[in-house]
């Protein structure tokens, strides 16, 4: 009856988290520490028992909670095979199709640019695109084997390639923005829809940002699903 | 490929939009005047057609940008016919069923209580509640035509009665919880879920809240559909 995305947010760090609500079954994605009850809650209004924890890559911005929600409630956890999340039990790979509920499939798609182990994730016409790309924007490839190149590549052949009309849900937004498609960024991302690779790449290794704030303690923190390390 | 509903927020007034995102058109529900680029932008990345406006009620705590929708797009503005919304061209009645997109039905359900002419709206299994049925709450009832009496008979006959799995999607939360089903509510909405008529009057009728702040700039105007009147 559901088979639909819910988009939760983080207003500290502007960050979304998804609930893939099938019919008895879902699937989070992207979960942030310090909502872990509110998340819990919304599984359990709606019914669904958690079959997987998600991450898109190692966050260097939030801490996750997917080790907690493993504890608490059973669900597997699986993350890209090379993001160095090693206690994820499930290690996803380009073309890996992650099953849950009934028959719901989610396509592993590897992207990466923001890390060098980043994926989306696709279901249903909606792809889930973490930093790799964000609605008008793109995640900064500045640190941890970001690679201004590998992003300019990803985008261009293995995201603008889907469907015009598949719905882009992205890992940030800072301006209030909730949702796009493939074709409105292919026509009209400022950073990606008509910029070669060079000058994609100098746009980028010029941004200037400073590190995130949370850096050094999100980024190890992650590797352990968000536990104690 | 889309039929999906997308939730939208105005932290000021704790108020959810929602875009009906079908094929080639899409339905707005309470939209929020400041936020009117917003969503007209979401429509565009969307790459759809605004059909419909629609009010769930007269709203006292924000303005709707329903009347400068309908300006700007050409879109139709749709009221239910007990909210004194004149303007609104399609004054909707219980049972009635708005058509959107090639075959998109959304039906009508009056729901008094909240307001005497409130009502939600049911697409696809999801439910829009207007201020009748909160998550874990429900919609004060002490001003504008409100009854405690007659929102008791609504959300008891009339959306508790709708299939367990029915996703409700309220027009205000101020927790931060963002959908719930009509199961959960039926059995722990601490307003409604296991409280006698009398109880439930009592406890609304005591409630002592002080009116909406915007009150007596909203209602007047939500009358003209947020144009100036
Ligand atoms: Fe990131
Ligand atoms: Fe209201």
């Amino acid at each position: 009856m559901n088979f639909l995305p819910i988009q939760l947010f983080d207003s500290e760090s502007s960050t979304y988290t998804y609930i893939l609500a099938a019919d008895g079954e879902a699937v989070l994605i992207d979960p942030v520490d310090k909502h872990c009850e509110r998340d819990l809650a919304h599984l359990e209004r709606l019914g669904l028992r958690l079959a997987y924890v998600l991450e898109t890559h190692n966050h260097a911005d939030h801490v996750t909670s997917a080790g907690r929600l493993r504890q608490l409630t059973g669900a597997k956890t699986a993350a890209p095979s090379g993001c160095g999340i090693a206690p994820a039990e499930v290690q996803l790979n380009h073309g890996d199709v992650l099953r849950f509920d009934a028959s719901e499939e989610i396509h592993v798609i590897h992207t990466p640019g923001h890390t060098a182990g980043s994926v989306c994730y696709l279901w249903r016409g909606n792809l889930f695109s973490g930093d790799t790309l964000l609605i008008d924007g793109c995640g900064r490839t500045d640190f941890q084997s970001g690679s201004a190149e590998a992003l300019y590549h990803s985008v261009t052949e293995r995201l603008f390639t889907l469907p015009e009309p598949t719905m882009l849900w992205p890992a940030h937004d800072y301006k209030g923005r909730s949702v796009s498609t493939i074709g409105w960024e292919k026509r009209n991302n400022s950073r990606l829809s008509s910029r070669s690779l060079e000058d994609f790449v100098q746009l980028m290794n010029n941004l200037n940002l400073p590190p995130p704030r949370l850096m050094d303690v999100a980024v190890p923190a992650n590797r352990n699903l968000g536990l104690p390390h």
